[in-house]
């Protein structure tokens, strides 16, 4: 279920895309994250002229038991509606979706509603949404691993070589926020947040709320165990996909905070997954920022955004295709006529 | 040479963008930056339902007396040879236009090198280069109304509503970081970075030179003579099309620390040009951020870029098409049928 993910280790090709980003009519470093990321992306395509190829944005949505613990006003209902609204072409991420001609498909992970069959909708329901986690686990073991494989298989299925991860399900940064807590350590208090924008009252509840959680499953600190306690279907599929993805050399864009969870999941069980990650965003929720750090990670984008659905991730998509256009099309300093400067070894005397 | 800018004080627009942003099928302010980038962009187009029509980005290049005090190591060369490779399609910012659909313009603003005429060039040279700011003026001040004016006519001949500003010029680190200084009277340390990679002892000789000239120049207080005293022209030159930009009601995109010195001495003599303006990238050049405080303004992006050429705007370019097409093609919770939230006015009781 959980395939073994090698380390990037292929130095030679590493030192050819810096060699070649270091070449350009450019001052040395002078783009910024932007080198990294096209030397990143070489490396995880295996060639120093990378281009990305029909990048598929992957929304996977479910429902979460424990929204039942009024940890929610708004309703699980608005889990479904949004899921019909990527489909109409109304929500956010769909209109980035347009915009960046990234192709999207949302999975029914776990949605508790009935979907009539159509084009971009994947039927991948392990169950009408989670159980509720303050009564027991949000799923089974069983149930934990049919998601995974669920997500691998999802990719699997998918052309191109770029995975943009989104997510849709009302009650999720309260899974992602207890994912972050067990598996990192941290107190609750620090993981948790506002989600779509509750007061101090709201937050104080939700905070109860999980600290009854964690409580109730003190032994599930494994990763799976604490994925399978937690919930939820979509976090479980994204960690899949990410498992998927990254054995098949994709580049993984992560949204923000409930992606970034399932991210940690995977992290934890195959490491090397991290390299073949590009963080799209800094969420406005509370842990994440947090989240990237114990990563040690660093997002392209800061934004203020707390939106979720792969928003993110679509908003950073063109800053990874300029960085493999500047690596394919600058020209070099040799090619361009363009003298350098006149002590390349010292590198004492430039100034612009 | 210098028109009267006014406010935006629409009131009633502003109010009417930000009913229809809140409208969206999306928590309220879950998509951070892109909503004030909509109400702005709107309020800027005098519309509720803005489009960005035909980007320009005009890239201003002309050379720099200073750069003979050998605080420059590039050859004052690179300058022409760079608007050769702008020409030619091998910039970066070659790239990043081709990437955005950006229509690309190079402005011989006062490059020590005659071009030859062809497309994409506009000849608007003042002469060939500044003259060296520790003997005299750079510029004398019929020269810097000229090329003010010529900024002006150059917009004026531009098709589009939104302006991108860029630059090149070998030496001009410099006269950003003296405007700098000067108009905001914080110390040249504060104001003056390595430019293209400076080590200590360059940044040292560099900072002896520009103290120099700073004494030299102690009466140019007032913007347009610290303009002319400092230099260049491709700063006047961008100072002028801010102007015009502003004054045409475009939505004005700006680059880095040269692009932001520009508008920093338009901002002194026309304060309302800071709403029609939108900053692109915070520059790893130091004194930028610094620069950018004293504004007042937020860049969108920041990715440790220093290269100039507006790259950085044109990175930023795609945020703020996506703040139009999320304003103008998301559904609204009406229109979509999704539930909002149980107690709209309290906002007591959301959680996702």
């Amino acid at each position: 279920m959980i395939p073994n993910i090698p380390e990037l280790n292929d130095t030679t090709l590493r030192s050819a895309l810096q060699a070649r980003v270091d070449g350009k009519t450019k001052p040395l470093g002078s783009l910024g994250r932007l080198e990294a990321l096209a030397v990143q992306i070489g490396c995880i395509l295996g060639t120093s002229s990378p281009r990305l190829d029909q990048p598929q944005l992957v929304v996977f949505a479910a429902d979460h038991g424990l929204a039942a613990q009024g940890v929610s006003a708004y309703p699980s209902d608005v889990t479904w509606q949004m899921v019909e609204n990527f489909l109409a072409g109304g929500a956010a991420v769909s209109v980035l979706a347009r915009q960046h001609g990234l192709a999207l498909t949302v999975v029914d992970a776990g949605v508790r509603h009935n979907f009539a069959p159509r084009p971009g909708l994947l039927h991948r329901k392990i169950a009408p949404g989670t159980a509720d986690a303050l009564a027991g686990p949000a799923m089974s073991e069983a149930q934990c691993a049919a998601a995974i494989t669920a997500g691998r298989e999802v990719v699997q299925t998918l052309p191109g070589n770029a995975l943009l991860l989104g997510e849709m399900g009302i009650g999720n940064t309260s899974a992602a926020a207890l994912l972050l807590a067990r598996l990192t350590e941290q107190p609750i208090e620090q993981c948790a947040g506002r989600g779509t924008g509750l007061d101090d009252a709201g937050l104080a509840r939700k905070l109860r709320v999980l600290r009854g959680v964690l409580a109730h499953h003190a032994q599930a600190t494994a990763p799976l165990a604490a994925l399978a306690a937690f919930g939820g279907f979509e976090i479980a599929m994204m960690c899949g996909a990410v498992l998927q993805a990254a054995l098949e050399g994709r580049v993984i864009v992560v949204d923000g905070f409930i992606a970034s969870s399932a991210v940690l999941v995977a992290a934890r069980l195959q490491p090397a997954v991290l390299s073949r990650c590009v963080f799209a965003h800094c969420s406005e929720e509370a842990g994440h920022a947090l989240m990237l750090r114990t990563l040690g990670v660093q997002p392209l984008l800061t934004l203020g955004m707390r939106l979720g659905e792969g928003s993110g991730a679509a908003l950073a998509w063109p800053l990874l295709e300029s960085a493999c256009r500047l690596l394919g099309e600058m020209a070099s300093f040799e090619s361009a006529g363009v003298s350098r400067q006149s002590d390349p070894e010292t590198d004492t005397d430039l100034l612009r």
